[in-house]
């Protein structure tokens, strides 16, 4: 139901009201390119985050954490070519130096703004671009600077990634919009996966911080391109409520469609970083079901959307389905082999843990096909999962080995 | 000590004394080549085994796991080409009668017959290809035939793997031996890790699987070239005591120059594999030392070690520590971040967890190398670990594409 009310409209982060962003290069990229994006809203924003699990962290990802608390927010300021981690305590003055140079342009408190960084690992910020790239960003600020933001957050991104949504709350129209990046290197270093969601919604700051954290879990936290996981990786969802609309809190009767339009930006955005993905050919959907768990599931579903022998013979359009079920056990999961089944989008490769007795030539279709569904039933349970991931082609490599730093 | 003790001797399997071995070209493989090898006792042996932990097995491990409990051996039937995995009842029936065939023509009884299949998954055994060659196989056997069993069990393996090593045991010299295959994929599906080792030393059984599982913990089980685990991987060692030694048990004064000679040529073994990696340019080994627990360090060693962003960095000969402390952070490991030091070889590349002032160029020399160490200190315990993998290339993903079935 949510799909109709959900109307999709153009842009991303500016598309909600009362949000201004600007994108432009400041220098950081030595091969040039916009790099250094803004987003600001002329009245405060409650906002809610997701980070990073890994336990190396970067400078921004620790001023973020340690801004989150009040809940508020006024800006949000993000260069990209330089990630700012393992810079040690002089990264975390140089984040807390670009947020201060954002806040004083704008009249602001320096805790709300919020700071993120995309790039090259372990080398200082060069602060002089900043210096100088953060007042011409503030004067560049636009209501319709939201395309210029996703194209300077790109790294090797190969187009920019926006999307949003409008639907009523009570009586009110509000949009919901964001930008992502990611998964790409830097120079070459590390996939940085970042986004960035408005909505002109008012919303309460607990309910919001649950919105995107489910969202999260069932988007960002569902796509992988390769299996390794940045240090950098952020989500943040301002609200300014400049819509007019009643401040949404989990009690509201709008709370579950304010919950859902968080899950559709948040998915659709995933989905494009997939979609983007370094050298991919394939979009590949990965649903286990039937398993003793969603634990299980989930698990089952990483190990073979990570599988690099499963995501090579999807590069080379073979329906290796030995490949498949042996990550599923490779995953150590309760199974019993015999009740396996495996289809590529409806077409049966495995029945019963053996091979089905379907022409290899329709197997062989489904797999030419730019997208598609790898659906394995477990059969021993309830447990479902899905993940989404693409194919690994010598591109992947040849881009993640291209020394170029 | 015992390294000089050891004495790198020719040959693998056959080396030992007792030992038979032979291998032919059955017509399992479509493209030809040798695909059946056969190991065979004269006197009864004690046997060892180490079976994968993935939870789908091949038909032929849940046969060996069957006959492991007597823990008495006269042969070894092993095919390539096919995996005789996921193939259902039917595929253990045939398992069966591979190991009856050889136990009939050999005159030996079938419970005493081990079998190994490595191959294509899902594809039941061609029988008749089994029924021809096991006597053929038979009727090869000579004291010499080790080096035609190692080419007969290579998949895409580039080279036989072999090596064997004599030792004093009380004033007897007595040999061990052996031959691996992998990490090679067959027309193409699944890196199978096969192993055999053979010794002419008279071993009690419980002793001798005592000495064969820590050999593997420390050589088969750290070594990785994609992380993958296949469902057949088995590890196999024989004792039949011909060299007239004393027998061996853990309370015997040359039990640990035995357990140590298993440990070498278990670790050689496994380096062979890594050196033969599918596409492998570089030999790498990581190791981890100061993680809190000896776990810890293994999980961060195999976390970078299995990074595809850390692997093709190498290839591209790329000294990109910000991958490498990234994928530690990935691991989930007890860190503290400024405590971390990096070297390659002896350069060091990171230190207080972030960039050391070392230059560029000396970092990239050690990459350029065909073999280096990347050494994480972590500074918090005393957990250390050690695992042996290859880089990733372009070649990789080109073996694993090609679609050739």
């Amino acid at each position: 139901m949510s799909d109709e009310i959900l109307r999709a409209v153009d842009g991303g982060v500016t598309a909600a009201k009362g949000f201004l962003a600007a994108g432009l290069p400041s220098g950081i990229k030595k091969r040039g390119g916009p790099d250094l994006a803004l987003i600001a809203t002329d009245s405060t924003a409650s906002i809610a985050a997701v980070f990073t699990k890994n336990r190396i962290q970067g400078a921004t990802v620790r001023l973020c954490r340690e801004r989150l608390g009040a809940r508020v927010a006024r800006a949000v300021i993000v260069n990209s070519g330089n990630a700012n981690a393992c810079t040690g305590p002089g990264g975390l003055e140089d984040a807390r130096r670009m947020g201060k140079i954002t806040a004083d342009e704008l009249g602001v408190d320096e805790s709300e703004v919020f700071v993120c960084s995309t790039g090259v690992i372990g080398v200082p910020l060069p602060m002089d671009c900043l210096e100088t790239g953060i007042p011409q960003a503030v004067a560049l600020l636009a209501p319709d600077g939201g395309g210029m933001a996703a194209r300077a957050i790109m790294t090797t991104d190969t187009r920019p990634k926006e999307v949003a949504v409008s639907f009523p709350v009570g009586g009110t129209t509000v949009t919901l919009g964001g930008m992502a990046k990611g998964a790409g290197m830097i120079e070459p270093n590390m996939a940085t996966m970042l986004a960035f969601l408005t909505t002109d919604a008012a919303v309460e700051g607990a309910f919001l911080q649950e919105c995107l954290s489910d969202a999260v879990s069932d988007s960002f936290n569902r796509i992988t391109v390769d299996g390794d996981q940045s240090c950098n990786d952020t989500v943040l969802l301002l609200a300014n409520g400049n819509s007019g609309s009643p401040v949404l809190d989990a009690g509201h009767p709008d709370a579950d469609l304010f919950r859902k339009a968080v899950a559709h930006v948040a998915l659709r955005l995933a989905w494009s970083i997939v979609e983007d993905g370094e050298g991919a050919t394939k979009f590949v959907t990965v649903r286990v079901e039937g398993a003793a768990t969603a634990r299980d599931a989930k698990a089952a579903a990483r190990r073979v959307a990570n599988s690099l022998l499963v995501k090579t013979s999807w590069f080379g359009c073979d329906p290796n389905w030995g490949r498949v079920i042996d990550a599923v056990g490779h995953s150590g999961v309760e199974l019993v082999e015999e009740r396996i089944s495996i289809t590529y989008d409806d077409v049966v490769a495995v029945s019963g843990g053996m091979a089905a007795p379907t022409p290899l030539a329709d197997l062989e279709a489904v797999l030419a096909r730019d997208r598609f569904t790898v659906n394995i039933d477990l059969d021993v349970g309830d447990g479902t999962a899905v993940v989404y991931t693409c194919d690994c082609s010598e591109e992947y490599v040849r881009i993640n080995s291209d020394y170029t730093t």
